[in-house]
């Protein structure tokens, strides 16, 4: 997941918790008969094996799956065999072109004075050094913003190495600083003519596993090459500067590969409603090349596909089309989400409501909404279903994922069941992230609460209205 | 630390944690001044900050220092440097030669059905595989003893995995077994024609950072590549094994250095005694590769070190010689602790008493004795001083550390200051091994339980007896 940053600041403008007294008055309720259908599917959704299943299947037998790379097509190949054998219809591929960016090595060490190697990894995005990479004295900043308020000379043939460290939170609110950080560092030190830049890792974790993550959008061409240190490694660099008597240098080699254009795809299945309108909700396919993605996002796949497939079970068709969408090359700039509502864009209209689930498998603890102003009341009816799963209600102000942002911003409500993510940033973009971190009881609860927000999302009487539409989805 | 097969094995064996009534009766016991002077060491201990400077300091402005390389001579040199400037006097480097191996570069994936990088590390001693590495079908072995019960022939063409797991205890009693797989599966897979073996990493985390250790001790000839795969990793690859409808087809590639001869040493330092008799402590300066050593072993070098600065710095001499030493090239064949009583055989009668901290910097939870059977009631006059600590009193079958072996084996009795490992094997021999895994208070405590424990050492009238004399020392 990306753009956290987005929700972060949503969730700080708003502290209300309370739905506007109007909205109380005019709130729906399910039927007895829809209630006791919305428990049903929570006690299933708490005995799930499916999502386990398909969270194991795509981390074991595809493993990571760059965005654009031949592991995300094999990743494709497997979500259109999976939903096929699932039983969801309308089963396909929606392609979409894309550049390419790819790892090819990585390496850096301290050269002078205490000569040792350093885990770093390279920023999505980052351009490559020369083929012996750059070596250069080492400036640290505590902060972005020391960096920012740098000078814009003074940094020439140096290394810039932004210390800033990371909050651990349960709502994710910490990652917005960082995302900073990671995606601003290479294009404030090329401004300053550094050689390059390098960055504490954007994660909570003590482990010498450096966390990945899409270092320069839009950046231009002042970026250097840009890395991230493992915590332990941003540490030891630290150390050596404080106790170094003078420079202290280091090499950081960096070997890339990029095309400018490559095919991805979106995977889509369906379960068919009684009417055209459309619910959608998905997960991304694509992880970052260093785990398995396990919880980035195959975890978001398994949880939205077992919880429609919980509903799809149900006796006769939703009244709703439930679309599930895995979307494609998300972490790379989120392509397959931006593709997705450019070629849907004339059945916008058609789709009532947007879901992602991409933020690990913590358990579900908070339901935000994001629908019109008068139709806010309507979150009563999920948030009443989902108490008995310790879910609490959030506010109207919903992030809804990064995949859904493109869709959200042609006019679609969407809601978030927002994970517990005290854990997520341990794990986020490294090679740590496998499947041995995921919790199989908090699998089952997102299942559970995912499955009794569709099914009342796909047979609620009435719709949750419009937001305003954004730019053009792009 | 190695070799702790044995001190588990010496732990099963003997299940005591009483002295003999006949030792109890002539137990002698400190004076007045004396106990004084323990409880202030342990008060001036738990206060203490050099031992995290020392640490600090070696990890930092050393790292990683493999035994018998560059790093590990620049370690000696700093060594000598810390022991001049805290004041010990008689500091010098006794040199001695060994064979090499270094780790060049290393690599594994699946290449069938499921293509995808694994995480490995090569084991210490391992031979190179070809350039392109070798590729064979993975046959899985969920123990060591699957392996050495299975025919000696029908692996030709085959990559052996063995995939036993270790277990999480204080007492680091898990250790045996797994050192067992470590040490032989390599020869074990050669008898039977197989190309190479993977193990699962002998540790009890689940990050993807495998761990490393010595291999193939007197393997002779058959032994073949020998990897270890990250928890995650060996987990994936058991999945991959069950989810395939075929064969796993795995290439690994390690390309390994080998000298037959290099220079190495232990660095010595004193605090010099008012008799010529020597109480001989430290721990080893060399480190695996991989990470900084922290745990394995700069907290033994720190906690010696300050211990005996602090017994050092007390009015007047000890009664005895305090000598610290910095044995070299442990993890890679102790051949520091061997030379160091080869070197010192001669005044091996005046060797009172020996002891090694190699097991992190967990707390010291528990206080073992190897003395004469006739002097076993001295063990009392530590556990006494010791109890404020919260240590136990433990049994007369200390196994000392791998250093102090071929001195112990030359008759010096030995005790053991045994630590909580519980979450040792967690970072052992792993990158994982930093310094920010060490606890300031843990390593205060083992300062502190230290300085009393060689106080005593030093002043105690009469000695500890002499042990057995088993081989020659080495």
């Amino acid at each position: 997941m990306k753009n956290l940053a987005t929700l972060v600041a949503a969730a700080i403008v708003t502290s209300s918790f309370q739905v506007p007294a109007i909205a109380q008055e005019t709130a729906p309720a399910l039927t007895t008969a829809q209630a006791g259908a919305a428990d049903r599917l929570i006690d299933a959704g708490l005995e799930d094996d499916l999502a386990w299943d398909i969270l194991e299947s795509l981390t074991t037998e595809v493993g990571p799956r760059l965005g654009g790379s031949p592991a995300e097509a094999r990743a494709r190949d497997w979500g259109v065999a999976k939903l096929k054998s699932l039983g969801f219809k309308n089963v396909r591929i929606e392609t979409y072109e894309m550049p390419y960016w790819a790892r090819v090595s990585e390496s850096a060490g301290i050269v002078s004075p205490y000569p040792q190697p350093l885990a770093v990894t390279a920023l999505g995005g980052s351009i490559a050094t020369p083929e012996d990479g750059v070596t250069g004295e080492v400036v640290r900043f505590p902060t972005l913003l020391e960096l920012q308020a740098a000078p814009e000379t003074g940094l020439e043939g140096k290394i810039v190495f932004v210390d800033e460290p990371m909050a651990r939170t349960q709502d994710g609110s910490g990652y917005g600083t960082a995302v900073a950080k990671r995606s601003q560092a290479a294009v404030e030190a090329g401004k300053r003519g550094a050689l390059a830049a390098l960055i504490r890792s954007a994660g909570t974790d003590s482990h010498r596993n450096p966390h990945t993550g899409g270092a320069v959008r839009g950046a231009g061409k002042t970026a250097v090459p840009a890395a991230a240190l493992s915590n332990p490694d941003a540490d030891q660099l630290a150390r050596a500067l404080e106790r170094a008597k003078g420079p202290v240098t280091v090499n950081l080699n960096l070997q890339v590969e990029t095309k400018e254009t490559v095919v991805s795809g979106n995977v889509v299945g369906e379960i068919p409603g009684q009417t055209d309108e459309i619910i959608v909700i998905g997960g991304h396919l694509d992880s970052w090349d260093l785990g398995t993605g396990a919880i980035d996002d195959a975890s978001g796949i398994a949880i939205t596909t077992a919880a429609a497939k919980l509903v799809g079970d149900l006796r006769g068709k939703p009244k709703r089309t439930i679309r599930v969408v895995m979307w494609g090359a998300e972490e790379v700039g989120i392509h397959g989400g931006k593709a997705y509502a450019e070629a849907h864009k004339d059945e916008m209209d058609k789709h009532v409501l947007a879901a992602e689930s991409d933020f690990g498998a913590g358990r579900v603890y908070r339901f935000d909404t994001r629908f019109a102003e008068e139709e806010v009341g309507k979150a009563k009816v999920f948030e009443g279903a989902l108490r008995r799963l310790a879910v609490t209600p959030g506010n109207n102000m919903a992030f809804g994922g990064a995949d859904i942002g493109a869709t959200r911003d042609l006019g679609v409500p969407v809601v978030s069941l927002r994970q517990d993510g005290t854990d997520y940033f341990d794990l986020h973009h490294t090679p740590d992230d496998t499947l041995d971190k995921v919790d199989p009881e908090d699998l089952r609860q997102n299942v559970a609460a995912w499955a009794a927000f569709l099914y009342i999302a796909s047979e609620l009487d009435g719709d949750f209205g419009r937001l305003p539409v954004r730019g053009d989805g792009q």
